[in-house]
């Protein structure tokens, strides 16, 4: 753990001015490098109460250039921030590549405040630093660089200047309950930090401690802690071969019972069209009882739709959304990320659509893109979409965390039926424009994504998270077969 | 207004197939050139209860490509959304240029259910409708094609839907209580639809109203009134001569008597480092307080900076933000719009950068761009600097309407020493990115900005959000101006 030797004597003015003028011209130049890169400067600021943080702050925003910084204030959750899993509202607060984000308040915040006062339980702790960790990785594994930084002061320091404050009518506005509270439990507070910053100092997500007596040293050894931690990264980040992702030559399977499962799928079953009418109201009724008792329930529903091109996605999903008031769902339609989506974590911008307590989300394509189309196409490195397992199902685990219902379907075509429905693309004017030269390409890496698809079964199909394949030679079964699996899974997980 | 014949006969599915597979190609088709243009559509569905305005938007959304179009379907307001002006959440939904938005739930969901039970005073009604023009407007008059679509269907019909639906043990849950409750108060509902309809139909937006009595003709109706509008929107907007804006070569003052108030500033008047540092403290003290009851009372307040290049916005921001919690405030750096932003209303952005109540926005630069750099430098058309005025004063009466309080700055310094401050940031290492070629431009049109700046401090100068002219040639007298009047219009704003 990375420390900065506390030091009682004042730094003199004169010398404060001379390295602020350094330390100026170093932030700038920190920042014009930064922008030509394609990672971004996740900086946290923690510490005692009364070290002077938005001071701090405050001196260092003084000193940037604030085009490319942004500060994340987080005060009291939201409701529309409640209503989604815990780490949604950090999320939605990161900067994009080449920006610095300053967050005031972060996922410590909570933590290190509720430990300490409701004495929680420690397995509850334990099992936040876990997601803590696990977010400052996926972080840093991007490429990220999080700084983090605890603002050292001792508890006699502490009473020192509340004192000071006080006794001038003029500042005693300073001094706030909050910190009149913070400093009669000093010594609590101290141990559960160190225990928590103890739990989180992890390669690529350090603490660095800077003692806070003297506010001068204080901004100085702040601001050149990030100039420094630039500058390490950006050498480590340059000097690691960048070598662009390559389609890869083949696909070779991490799991073969994957294209097992998937090659077993009887994918010719069918259902006339009297049965369908006859059951389909009665299905839709259901499905429209159960999500509003979801709703009721204040649960959320997210559906993911996967499968090859022309399975008939689309279709199963409007059959679906029939019996779903318009006002609680949304079909979010993934295709390639924008310039925005693409300066972001490929988390993102599904992050972004979860929908809220109560409410339904359709995803036609979703995150699973990474270990597909990503995977196949060479659009990222394998160690990108080989961590990306475990990435998604602790994404998902987060939703189910939170109580959201994740419902998940692959439709299966064979290649022969694939084939008929390119061709009638191909022939009706207006499914024209479904069909372009990507499906075809697509379609002759049959194979390769056979294997792409029996690895993400094999790995992200999880007991809370299952995946449902879906035979879909016939338009019919497939669709009926969708609507009773969600009927289904949902009335279990409401349930359970 | 717009109408459409109801039939009794109903649409033979033979025909409506065929009328279908036009309607699906020129639906493709008009996506296709919606994409190539600058301008969005925005389709608002409402309509009687039971018109089957879900199934419409569902086969509708079935016809197009929906990489193109988004759903807005709005529920209850979120907290987040009643923590701000009404109208955020509309803003807030709006597509990108080239994409097609459909609200599902409008600004006329309250609108029409309240009035209808509550009966709602008829002045409270008469603001909303205003409030709906105005904005209906803004989007008309940047190009934006609004359609608004109200299904209609007799009492009668709607009883024998309702009927037809409850008989039947499989589509009973297709009948909700709210809809039982619609039908008896069918009439009632009806006269005020028809006032509201009347109120809202104007050139740029015009209701068209479509019999829903058979799905299969509403359907085609419906997407058919879609297309042409479209068409003859984009016509019209085709046809408009589409010169770029060019740099004037004089800019005109439409009122004198702004640059009148500007030149009469003292701008010399000092303050001792002695008087500042006696002052400083105390004041920071006050604004601290007023802010703090301004949080207590959930007021947002929304800072507003504008001054020449080198006017001293930032260090003044600085001293104001010192004596705020750094979890209250949010500092809005305005620099060039970003591609996202340039697809948006110019407004959008400031919309979305709008505080929640009890919360602080400072906006370095702002919404006034547009009449002061876009005006002076060409950046837009004399019709669009001309229109803002008013739409910036509508604007912030929004957020005085909501509670709001608006504090606006303008920075003044002499030319002279703005001349020595560009020089010291030539000769300042770490201050020579806050200087660019812009700057000294800028600089040469210095008369020309001081007729912007007249103008816009006599048109936009309100009695709820009124300017504070700063003489800014002084560093320290600036930065205790700004200290001072801030308290002041915080606390007359609580105190009203």
């Amino acid at each position: 753990m990375a420390s900065s030797t506390g030091d009682t004597e004042k730094l003199p003015k004169k010398i404060y001015d001379a390295q602020v003028a350094t330390l100026r011209e170093e932030l700038v130049q920190l920042q014009v490098e930064l922008k030509k890169t394609d990672f971004k400067i996740v900086l946290i600021l923690a510490g005692v109460d009364g070290a002077g943080r938005g001071d701090a702050i405050n001196t260092l925003m003084g000193w940037l250039d604030p085009r490319g910084v942004e500060t994340i204030a987080l005060q009291q959750p939201t409701d529309e921030e409640r209503e989604r899993p815990l780490m949604w509202r950090f999320w939605r607060g990161l900067p994009t590549s080449g920006r610095i984000g300053i967050f005031v308040g972060s996922w410590y915040t909570e933590t290190l405040r509720e430990e300490a006062r409701s004495k929680k339980a420690l397995a509850e702790l334990d099992h936040e630093l876990r997601r803590i960790r696990h977010f400052e990785r996926l972080l840093s594994d991007n490429g990220t660089l999080v700084v983090k930084v605890w603002f050292h002061l001792s508890k006699a320091e502490q009473g020192r200047r509340l004192r000071a404050h006080l006794a001038h009518a003029d500042t005693a506005w300073r001094v706030t309950d909050e910190q009149q509270r913070a400093h009669r439990i000093y010594n609590r507070l101290a141990t559960t930090a160190e225990h928590i910053l103890g739990e989180t100092d992890r390669p690529g997500a350090h603490w660095d401690r800077i003692e806070a007596a003297d506010p001068r040293a204080r901004n100085v050894n702040f601001a050149g802690m990030l100039v420094r931690r630039f500058k390490e990264h950006h050498r480590r980040y340059t000097n690691k071969k960048h070598v662009s992702p390559t389609k890869p030559k083949r696909v070779v399977a991490l799991r073969p019972d994957g294209r097992k499962r998937l090659l077993s799928l009887e994918l010719d079953r069918k259902l006339s069209s009297k049965a369908y009418e006859a059951k389909r109201e009665k299905w839709l009724g259901r499905l429209n009882r159960a999500v509003r008792r979801a709703r009721d329930a204040k649960r959320s529903i997210v559906f993911v739709f996967e499968g090859q091109d022309a399975a008939g996605k689309g279709g199963a999903i409007r059959r679906l959304t029939g019996a779903i008031d318009a006002r609680d769902y949304r079909v979010v339609p993934v295709a390639k990320p924008t310039d925005e989506e693409k300066a972001h974590h490929y988390l993102w911008r599904f992050w972004r659509q979860i929908p809220r307590d109560g409410f339904v989300a359709i995803f036609d394509r979703s995150w699973y893109g990474r270990v597909l189309v990503e995977r196949v196409e060479g659009f990222c490195h394998p160690h990108e979409w080989r961590r990306a397992f475990e990435e998604i199902n602790d994404f998902e685990e987060q939703l189910i965390d939170h109580g959201s219902i994740v419902v998940k379907f692959w439709l299966q075509v064979s290649k022969d039926e694939q084939l008929e429905r390119f061709r009638a693309r191909e022939e009706t004017p207006y499914k024209q424009h479904k069909i372009n030269d990507e499906d075809w390409r697509n379609r002759a890496q049959w194979s390769a994504y056979e294997t792409a698809v029996g690895d993400m079964l094999a790995l992200t199909d999880t007991a809370p998270a299952p995946w449902h394949l879906v035979p879909a030679n016939n338009k019919r079964f497939a669709r009926f077969d969708v609507l009773r699996h969600a009927c289904k899974q949902i009335t279990a997980a409401l349930d359970a």
